[in-house]
């Protein structure tokens, strides 16, 4: 099958065997694929990945390896980590699958991902995508449950006043999420036309040089930029809390003496559970002005170039 | 009146002036004060303080300067942050003076503090003290509500695997907090003496290195070390949460990495409520083996040296 493929290099390959379905896994056939920015810091060197890339898709299911037949020609779109299942894991227990120690997490670490014809997935990472989503919709499941995850995480309340940091992709999607709070929220970015998106639903939006010396309850740091967990720093109120959802932002040696002084909790946040993403998109959360281009598969390595490029939202790769 | 102040260096002057309390505030002879941490950082610079030091206390209310006299004549601790008690002060407002942006702080920020004969505090800062409790236990209130403060941050269950860091009076009076919760404890340090305080309640102890893989649902840390939140990130659970107490702790610069990876939150902490600490030592907690000596206020520039020497506890300064 084609596959775009990361060792030394990004290739795109014609011959890459396809995979096979074990137990309780089904076989799926791709349709689109998004590129992330994890997808572009693995092809720097980051989780010191090899394999097939990606973890955002959609795909019909084309095979099912277990006698629960239901999924089988669905359309569907699946979690990305794939736990180790053991009866004893404390994690995969409490459906904590993308904690689990003994985890593979699709196209990131120790299983290729979607960014080929074919992959294959347990089937209870599967979840059916209902008909009024489209397929580039549920395409952006995965990153949308990455900022619904926040809300697994700390408690929002309707009259706390919340900034977000930082107007890419992953902030866009974490407002969308944290809308539905009915909380006040400041987005502050870099880019108006990306910030126009947020404002148009009512968020107040404000350049990072216009922040002044407001302080809020709740800080999403999402610049994936090394000064934001500082920044966040000094926005957040005593006893408030900042999330922090880049690595990125996380890798910079910082001072946290204001943290204890001020009580602050500082929340890592990851990815999401798929549900609440899927239902939001059925409810209508419109993406759509995410999406910077889809891009026919065999031009894979242009949208990498594109997806790379500064003012670029979402790129799509489209193997349908 | 006699005050141990500091400016330039710690003295013990004769005749600084005896503090007038304002509206709603009371005049309290101190008869006891214990040397802390803090201001053994004090001396070192920390927060830039001059002037009186101490913030651990227990005293005698002589005068009241209000039409409330329920607490004249009584034996009193008292909470150490005044708050600016402003009708918009959110903090204020909420009881969390602590929190206070315009806060003074007995001892450590824009107020003198309780190494003199007299002090000046708010009323309602003001907690009588029940016969039952001494006057070495009434003076261990402000450094045990700090251990009582991580109940009120977050929430332990009877289940969880807890590992303390840091056997020092913060660390052991936090053991002592904690211990409410009947969760499993495990406390780390360098010192079997000071271990042995803890371990004689049925806590599991051991020295640094003999901590093993194993990890914990909450770790606080409390060493007062540099390289004690390093240690907490390498032994909390995914999912899990550090409690920082130490600002020295966090002065330096970490990489947050795995604490977005494993969804970790971290949680500063600092002073909290007396009320708890109070009805603790009521119960009967024990801290008597915490005190290393209680020396006479005349000789309070050798009580600060001992204080600050290796394996020494609490050192109580005598005012009766």
């Amino acid at each position: 099958m084609k596959a775009l493929k990361f060792s030394e290099k990004l290739e795109l390959v014609e011959n890459y065997p396809r995979p096979v379905p074990a137990e309780n896994e089904a076989l799926i056939r791709v349709l689109l694929a998004g590129i992330c920015n994890t997808d572009l810091e693995i092809i720097k060197g980051y989780m010191g990945f090899k394999g097939i890339l990606g973890h955002e898709f959609v795909g019909i299911v084309e095979k099912i390896h277990a006698d629960n037949q239901t999924l089988l020609h669905k359309r569907v779109v699946g979690e990305i980590n794939c736990g180790c299942k053991n009866l004893d894991c404390s994690f995969c227990n409490q459906g904590l699958q993308r904690h689990c120690p003994d985890r593979k997490v699709l196209g990131i670490y120790g299983k290729d991902g979607c960014m080929a014809e074919y992959i294959t997935l347990p089937l209870e990472n599967l979840l059916a995508v209902p008909d009024s989503v489209k397929d580039e919709e549920a395409c952006f499941c995965e990153p949308l449950a990455a900022g619904f995850e926040i809300l697994e995480q700390v408690d929002i309340r309707t009259s706390d006043d919340v900034l977000i940091l930082g107007d890419g992709k992953l902030g866009i999607l974490i407002d969308f999420a944290l809308q539905n709070t009915m909380a006040n929220i400041t987005h502050a970015g870099k880019h108006k036309h990306k910030l126009a998106i947020v404002a148009e639903k009512g968020v107040r939006t404000v350049m990072p040089e216009e922040l002044d010396n407001r302080q809020y309850d709740f800080v999403v740091e999402a610049t994936g930029t090394s000064g934001g967990l500082k920044t966040a720093l000094q926005h957040v109120k005593p006893r408030g809390a900042i999330v922090l959802k880049s690595t990125t932002a996380a890798g910079k040696e910082i001072d946290l003496t204001p943290l204890v002084i001020n009580e602050i909790t500082l929340v890592g946040s990851r990815c999401g559970r798929f549900g609440p993403a899927l239902k939001a998109l059925e409810k209508g959360v419109n993406i759509r002005p995410l999406i910077s281009a889809v891009v026919p598969f065999e031009k894979a390595l242009d949208a990498f170039a594109k997806a790379g490029a500064k003012g670029t939202l979402k790129v799509l790769l489209d193997l349908r």
